[in-house]
């Protein structure tokens, strides 16, 4: 039977995708051979590589101005190369953090500003506390992030979801001419999005999209083309769209499982139903916490709560891990909140069902009714 | 039936690493879920890391003081990682250039040092023509590679065997107190080395460690503290180092199949074994080839002609597509030469069978008495 995955990342996958990768692990289209043992310039991995990359263009509309690419590194390494790609010697680049991943993200583009004779800036924050470890519970407003934005910085970075505190960021920015640069590692493909505002968005794969070790990057190709060229080849944009993802040797089998998560997408009935289904899971998951308001407390603001990772906590840190022990008598793992906030985090990317999540619910509600 | 894979990398995997990915790709270790659906922090994956370190360790016998690291990026990466750890402003690094690989790192080091205020210098380079694209074909003596090194060198950087000329320096050059860096990403594993000559080794997986995707680390702890801290987190080893490689989400299921590939090594008698059996499949194919001197031609001095990547002419190009034509016909693929250099080269990684190579020596002797 198979196990119910509400891991933040890596994380679930679709059954059809795992499936159709074990039927052909040792033989991949009539090859005699496995997908990773194919070379990256031949034509049978070529096309896997090609329909991955086409897949993602037709799934969420992304315009022909922009290109697609596959990196190594995972979000993490983007947040050095958005910087060292986009941020010119003199200038200044905006941060707007509502979370931990944010944080980070600005932590590494200091450096880089550093390093490279040009600046980064906290433009804006909605961390409350002054220890190590702030507590994020909003979204900044429309007005209040675009107020925030010097519009003469290089550009503005923003995580649109973050996944330790559960805190999203639904509408998309305005912020003028700037270009809007955003980390969507946790919340890429729930639904379709308007990539013609952006300037660049980057996501590790491992929530929505496929294994780790892959990292998606859709980015203007005006935006690419100026980006610098004082850097390493390996971490310019540039010389990954020259090469259409191939300039060193891809994580080949990451692609491969991307292609077919993506191909199950579009057989699923594409973004819209995916969005239809994980607005159904966050009705119901944050549906069961609010009929237990004395029991179950959501930190986050209703209008900022994540679709993809619903965080909250119990009456004590005993109960929580009751909680967690007796979703894991029920065959659920993943639910415990991240190390630095702890609590509860359930996520329910894509390849989360409702069905999965109706069994929780159902946990919580039983859970709830005993304990309190 | 399971095709003759000479692919210079990504590259033939052994079988039984393979269909032990297969039977649990579903179901790990009775978790009812897929390796790739673990979190990486979580106790079942960090068990397949923590072993794949050690069986690392175990078999290429790695001191105490030396670091081993999993990241992300494959060599290319390390071309400029190396140069951003190890090389301080003001100071300059020695590259000794063999092929067409370690005119890579050599260019993105120059780049990485013209960023961070150094300097990297050709120390020697066996490359001949003025064109473009020279030609290699013999690694340099032992002498002339220790007085082409500057004692006051932050590093001195080579290529142990350069994959597209087929040129493999076997014995591990003396430099004195300058830490010696080397790409070993196709020759890593072949056989055992003395880990304790070098300063830092690298190697990209998709040789004969796993799928792309991995490069691993070895560098001496020593030389990872001195790194320079004034780079991106995600660039430096010490951060990898002091989180065990779990920084930021590595790609697990590379590292899993890794893991996969260490035990095969181990079960299959450890290095000894592998070795004996590369210089086995060696002779059989240079043997063959030296057989029919007027037919086939290897371009590498006989003692710098690599174990790994075997790489001749035959007497025109229209012989050579039809010996790669025999090849596919007999289910042989991968035996087509870089497109930089043309002509055959068959890869003889440690997953290659003796067999294989034996078939390959079966149909290059028919080939040749049939043609001339």
């Amino acid at each position: 039977m198979r196990t119910i995955n509400f891991n933040a990342g890596p994380a679930a996958l679709p059954l059809p995708a795992l499936e159709r990768a074990q039927r052909e692990l040792l033989d991949f289209a009539q090859s005699g051979m496995s997908v990773m043992e194919h070379s990256h310039r031949g034509k049978q991995y070529e096309a896997v590589h090609d329909e991955a990359l086409s897949l993602i263009r037709e799934l969420l509309g992304v315009p022909d101005d922009y290109d697609v690419l596959f990196l190594q590194g995972g979000a993490t390494q983007q947040f050095a190369m958005v910087p060292m790609n986009l941020l010119p010697a003199g200038k200044s680049a905006d941060y707007v953090v509502t979370g931990a991943w944010g944080e980070k993200a600005f932590s590494e583009a200091k450096t880089v500003g550093k390093m490279l004779g040009a600046t980064a800036r906290l433009a804006l924050s909605t961390g409350v506390g002054d220890g190590k470890e702030k507590s994020y519970t909003r979204a900044p407003s429309s007005s209040e992030f675009t107020s925030a934005v010097d519009p003469a910085a290089a550009y503005v970075h923003y995580t649109s979801n973050e996944t330790i505190h559960g805190v999203e960021i639904f509408d998309v920015p305005s912020v003028g001419a700037v270009p809007l640069v955003c980390d969507m590692s946790s919340d890429f493909l729930w639904r379709k999005v308007d990539v013609s505002k952006f300037g660049l968005i980057y996501a590790g794969a491992q929530k929505n999209l496929g294994p780790s070790g892959v990292t998606v990057v859709i980015a203007k190709k005006s935006l690419v083309a100026s980006g610098r060229s004082d850097i390493p080849k390996i971490f310019q944009y540039r010389v990954h769209a020259e090469n259409k993802s191939l300039y060193n040797t891809p994580p080949t089998f990451g692609v491969y499982l991307a292609r077919n998560v993506l191909s199950w997408i579009k057989d699923s009935g594409g973004l819209a139903q995916i969005e239809a289904w994980n607005r159904e899971k966050a009705r119901l998951l944050y549906g069961a916490l609010d009929a237990h308001p004395d029991f179950y407390r959501c930190p986050v603001e209703k209008s900022a709560r994540s679709v993809m990772n619903v965080v909250f906590r119990l009456p004590t840190e005993a109960l929580e891990e009751e909680l967690i022990a007796a979703a894991k008598a029920a065959k659920m793992v993943g639910i415990k909140g991240h190390r630095s906030v702890g609590g509860i985090r359930v996520s329910t990317y894509n390849a989360v069902s409702v069905e999965w999540v109706q069994a929780l619910v159902n946990l919580l509600d039983e859970f709830a009714r005993a304990r309190r």
